[in-house]
């Protein structure tokens, strides 16, 4: 085990990039149980703090990851998983990346970069 | 304010991302003060868990990253800034990323990528 789980209550943040095109598609966090079964299946999964249970990502959506390559900082605390994004979008939104929204420092003003991929409504059927 | 600080304990997750390349560079925590100094001088600043305070990356050994774009994820409590690395390293041990070791996640093997950029010795002085 190279991580330090014993930090950050057990939970270590992952970051998730494209492997193909650099983009960071999102962040979640990994307890050491998700970490492991990220390794195993080669499928990112992550723990859900709301749920309180393991979550692969993309198990309701079919948008799964699938790992590419694995790297860890030089604290040992955080993750950094590069993925095939399967369908294309990682974001529950329907966005190809979560971080959609873009901020001006100065302004304050957001907006919106990049297009729906799919609709959450049909994809998640709630 | 857009994100939501409430959570997570008033501690986000900020990601920094190479603006030109692309490449993951570190990841800070950020309270509301880090945010704010963050957006109003143009240099990322995090808040220190351990030294309970407030610092900007680079104050001690000049590697400031310097605010290209700033977003924010769907649920509003991720924060990914792309910057221009000064001097090019944004790792306290020379290297330019802080995700510098790979690790095979079938065998566990571990590998060094990339080159040091400077000495750490040399530079913090300890």
């Amino acid at each position: 085990m190279n991580l330090d789980f014993a930090k950050l209550d057990g939970l270590l943040p992952a970051i998730v990039q494209d492997a193909r095109t650099g983009e960071v598609l999102m962040l979640g966090f990994m307890n050491e149980q998700a970490y492991a079964e990220t390794r195993a299946s080669g499928a990112v999964t992550f723990y859900s703090r709301t749920r309180g249970k393991l979550w692969r990502k993309g198990e309701e959506s079919g948008n799964v990851q699938e790992v590419k390559s694995i790297f860890y900082d030089c604290d040992a605390d955080t993750i950094l998983i590069r993925v095939n994004q399967i369908g294309g979008a990682a974001c529950h939104e329907g966005y190809k990346s979560c971080f959609f929204r873009k901020l001006d420092p100065q302004t304050g003003r957001v907006d919106v970069i990049g297009n729906r991929l799919f609709d959450p409504k049909a994809v998640y059927k709630k």
